[in-house]
């Protein structure tokens, strides 16, 4: 396929790459700054844009992959209307292109990206959803030449998924930094506690997560939560989402109420 | 050396079995419950016994391996007097085993464990504190014959280390949990979001958290907060999670106030 690349961020990124190695053909790289647009461009082989009148109809499909905030923004200066657009984000709806393109869908890679770390394209599931048949079918064959877990998801259903993706992959994040930080107070090393991260993951990919639960809120023992707030005293917000995430765990283990 | 167990739980099971596979020998396995005892007395070749009394001072070393809060108990009708003695808790100082006994301290295996998964103990870290020197000597190198990762921590730092356990693993488990809750409301598959859980920890392997932080907080994303907000309407507590974590990840990125 001839694929037009309109972002240069960590996801057009790791995408354009996974594409050109699956033997797709990336025409122009579009990005506010043109720097950025000619870097990417250059890897991929592809002609750098800054501007989005620029951008040629003669190509198969346009991906937006910018920030969700920038989609509906971007796609109103896309002056081309007879080639399939789909956007990269979790959090918009289709709803959002069907404004500006006839023929549009979703290709969402439910993955955390960053541009320094390689990454293996084929285990990224991709969420795919379109507003024709004929679309779902092309994108699906998209997906399958560069993951092996393709699904088609709604935009309802990818609401929800991105909001559990918050879940599951930004706050644990912001949790390790905060050990790191409590670490890194008493003169500890944040290596200490890698194997133990590693560990919690990789658990959750044989087990549900509510049976490997573990910790003290998990054995209600109260000693140890005490002596831990005891030791938060001086973070007050870090006390308080202990004890939510705390009174959470307690929560898991109890019957539904009538 | 020849090893007393007292305890049958996910430690004791695992740090059991590190121990026989390295050359050591088990005496004696105790539990409250005599068939738990026996259960893993068996696969340990060692004597079940269910009564602290019968502990027999024929061993090199009394290991305490069972919960954080039983310790002192358990500690407490313990016989022995010229054995060195160890618990294997996060939480517990080297303080509450001196008062029972002379020779004493700590060998906490920094890991999550579940009976039920295999788990390489070479790469788990040992925090290592004892009351005196000859006894730090004799289990750094135990500590060494079963793990590449062992570190002498005092009873103040291991709190601390404790305490950051608990955000790096059992937090982020339970939000984990969370996000298959959300999922499954929506007839979606947990095995969705695994590679993503795989991945964030993964990353942190390499970097810091702090500089792989992604999301809709990271990038000041009110509208998609407001929306994960709305979706959470039925599930107050959660709602009230996510706008801590995020306030959180939002306050990581701004400078300390003077």
């Amino acid at each position: 396929m001839r694929i037009t690349l309109v972002g240069s961020g960590n996801v057009a990124t790791h995408l354009g790459a996974a594409l050109v190695n699956a033997g797709h053909r990336i025409a122009q790289v579009w990005s506010r700054d043109l720097q950025n647009a000619a870097l990417l461009a250059y890897h991929l082989k592809a002609e750098p844009v800054d501007d989005l009148s620029e951008i040629r109809p003669e190509t198969d499909l346009i991906v937006i992959s910018v920030k969700d905030d920038a989609v509906e923004t971007v796609a109103s200066f896309i002056p081309i209307k007879n080639v399939l657009v789909v956007h990269t984000c979790g959090s918009v709806g289709l709803q959002t292109l069907k404004k500006y393109f006839d023929t549009c869908g979703v290709f969402y890679p439910l993955q955390t990206f960053s541009k320094t770390r390689e990454l293996d394209f084929r285990s990224v599931p991709l969420c795919i959803e379109s507003t024709d048949k004929n679309s779902t079918a092309r994108l699906l064959d998209l997906g399958r030449s560069i993951s092996n877990n393709v699904t088609y998801i709604d935009s309802a259903q990818r609401k929800t998924l991105h909001l559990a993706a918050v879940f599951a992959c930004n706050f644990p994040n912001y949790l390790y930094a905060v050990a790191a930080e409590l670490l890194s107070k008493q003169q500890m090393d944040f290596g200490l506690i890698k194997p133990l991260i590693l560990e919690t993951a990789s658990k959750v990919q044989s087990f549900l997560p509510q049976e490997v639960q573990t910790g003290p809120a998990k054995r209600r023992d109260g000693q140890t939560m005490a002596a831990h707030l005891e030791l938060l005293q001086q973070y007050p917000e870090w006390q308080q989402l202990y004890t939510l995430l705390s009174q959470g765990i307690i929560k898991m283990d109890e019957p539904p109420s009538a």
